[in-house]
């Protein structure tokens, strides 16, 4: 059979989502045919109501309100509408028509997932769904097929960043639970009605998928225990903070001597531990693993670019078994960009100068970084001192914005050369903020 | 073609991470034959010396010298050899005889990674390395399938153990590099010449790889500039903390207007960055998408059970496309575990408790933990105070170690009756230790 040249796209639903989608659908064309092997070309877009102003890289010309027509005509169905119904039906049909599907529905899969995953086993198509748990953060994948190998043991998910962020508001800020939640919503990051969030349902529904992967069992909403964040008090966070913990909305899920247990609720978590350090609306997912030891996945959980790229990327390999019967990696030079020159490289330095301590240094160091373009961002100075007082010494560390290797070697050098400067001790880069 | 019951693996090497792999593949036999679809029959060990003592798990009737006639006859070859030949030789004979390769040689993929892809690529084969970057943390699988429809734009990695851990030691406790190194050697942190490791040189075999891997485009080691950790002196590490950072020796890849960028070196962190947390021989990659926003994942990067879960998961993975043309998931329900009741739940609680401030108290509290079999980890006891003096309060913050959540509630109930108890304040799990 030769290998198809394009593969035709639905996309249920259009939201924050499912725009991201059409975005990057559109400005990733051409990557996306080297790497699927094929055009993905977008054929309908299934909406509830056709009139309502969209986004402009959404193509009116695509809406349609007749989702099954839509389906009927597809090989890869994108369904990011949410709820039950009509999503399952919809998949459901999909499946059963030779279609692959890509899901977002956490919800849909908490409750039904595994008649999804049965269907889409007895039609040998896939059902993709990274984007259901934790947004943008790569975790099917990895559990299905990296850890395929060795033995999960536990899971501890930080998976709902409205009650993280109103956790660490609470522990930055001493905030109240009120206070916190009214602020979050004010920054969009918490519903006008949290109680999805704060009371751990959306989490739950996680859980229950993430157990579900892990231990493959088939574990439902049902299942798990649930408990939300609404008794915690600002002094809860504060003797939190008194031991040396914080306070954070925990998605568990182990194999226990009795079986499969998956719970959310509020717990202590040590400073010391990787997700006590996961801060704001971000997610987290910590992989306990008989053979591979602790494993943490860090990202933004929920939106629509990040979302989007979840999507996308199971897209592409839905596409791929598509095409290429799922065969590994295409080559992966095609981009085959040029190497640039390591003197091109742009970052932020700290440099630190011995300099003799007199006025008058600082303005000369400030003046040769002014003349080889090299802006500062901090200065710190600071008098060295011994046993019997000033050593006359001063060290002088400069943060610098972001700047050539070439102009900050130059500047280096120059400053060697004055004579205030006894010694530049070190040139280190700043990376990362 | 009727999918194969039985595909035959190879082995060549059996040092640490290879006897891992034998173990792997013994222990988890069934597991693993659920998951492919097939059995995994293991033919071959080819190793230089036959007559070395081995862990017992190793079969000595499997072992050979004769790689060449080892590999001649194996559906799948797991390369856990090292060094550039004959492990280029004999994973290129194994692509040309149609057999699919997983290998964990960074040096060699560092080295000349394309003409193995390449290789693949013209026989229709899989060369999987996830456990070349960083060991048992999922990032090949990540970086190429679920980021296959976003954009990276920039890497950055920890991605050596036996460099942070030395970096991680004098920034905690103020240790010159030369103890540092020493103190890691003796732990078995560091080789007896750690060069390849303080050097940076490791690291640089790696950015090679993430850097071909992100951005699609062939990088070599020779492409990457490289300085390693030997001049960072103890006043460096006290200095950054000085302004709010740490130094890590980062792998760096990032798309510049003059193309990839590739580069290992140490540099401060800011303290708030997510990498700034990556403590002792851990390792973590964090990535920088356009659409996905921030990712980072974080586990072990070395050690023989780690590397040994990386290579097997990609073992599923070249085996699955053998049985299944790679099709999606087989349904994940096949292990179909019991789901635990709640009330069986067993962890860690801290209970806080308002009691009178009166001698006793705590004496009466610890007997009705000891009398429903809970174990008291750590007791904190406060004062309450007032502007006007104590109030004759004082508040009680017990943790207490494993126990069944049944047994806590009926303590917390008994507690709760006491006289001297003026409120169960709050009642939390621990989590994550």
């Amino acid at each position: 059979m030769p290998a198809p040249t394009a593969l035709r796209v639905a996309l249920l639903g259009c939201g924050v989502v499912g725009t991201q989608v059409v975005r990057l659908l559109t400005e990733q064309a051409d990557d996306l045919t080297s790497r699927v092997g094929a055009r993905l070309e977008l054929v309908g877009i299934a909406v509830r109501d056709t009139s309502i102003a969209r986004d402009p890289v959404v193509d009116p010309a695509l809406l349609t309100q007749d989702a099954d027509g839509l389906v009927a005509r597809a090989d890869i169905v994108i369904e990011v509408m949410g709820g039950i119904e009509p999503a399952r039906s919809l998949i459901l049909r999909a499946v059963a028509s030779g279609a692959s599907v890509v899901t977002a529905n956490k919800a849909l899969l908490a409750e039904d997932g595994p008649t999804l995953y049965h269907a889409a086993d007895e039609a040998g198509v896939d059902v993709y769904y990274e984007a259901a748990v934790a947004g943008a953060i790569p975790l099917v994948r990895p559990v299905r097929e990296s850890l395929a190998g060795d033995r999960v043991e536990r899971v501890l998910g930080i998976v709902n960043g409205t009650t993280n962020y109103v956790l660490d508001q609470m522990s930055a800020y001493g905030m109240g639970f009120d206070e916190a939640v009214a602020q979050a919503q004010e920054l969009g990051y918490a519903e006008a009605d949290p109680t999805a969030d704060v009371e751990g349902y959306d989490a739950a529904a996680k859980a229950a998928i993430l157990a579900s992967l892990a231990f493959h069992t088939r574990v439902t909403l049902d299942d798990v225990s649930r408990e939300g964040i609404t008794s915690i008090t600002a002094d809860d966070v504060a003797w939190a903070a008194k031991t040396g913990h914080v306070i954070k909305l925990l998605a568990i899920c182990e194999v226990t001597p009795d079986g499969v247990s998956a719970r959310v609720h509020p717990a202590l978590v040590p400073l010391a531990h990787p997700l006590a350090g996961v801060r704001g609306a971000f997610n987290a997912v910590f992989i306990e693993a008989e053979a591979a030891g602790e494993l943490m996945f860090y990202g933004r959980g929920a939106g629509g670019a990040p979302t989007a790229s979840a999507v996308l990327g199971d897209v592409v390999s839905v596409a791929r078994h598509r095409v290429l019967g799922g065969r590994g990696p295409v080559e992966s030079s095609y981009a085959q960009l040029p190497i640039a020159s390591p003197s091109s490289t742009i970052t932020r330095y700290q440099v630190r100068i011995a300099v003799d301590d007199r006025l008058g240094v600082l303005a000369q160091v400030a003046q040769l970084l002014a003349e080889n373009g090299v802006s500062i961002e901090a200065v710190r100075q600071a008098p060295e001192s011994s046993d019997d007082g000033s050593t006359g010494i001063a060290h002088l560390v400069i943060t610098t914005h972001s700047a050539a290797e070439s102009a900050l070697a130059a500047t280096v050098a120059a400053i060697a050369d004055l004579d205030a400067v006894q010694d530049v001790t070190s040139v280190l880069r700043v990376e990362g903020s």
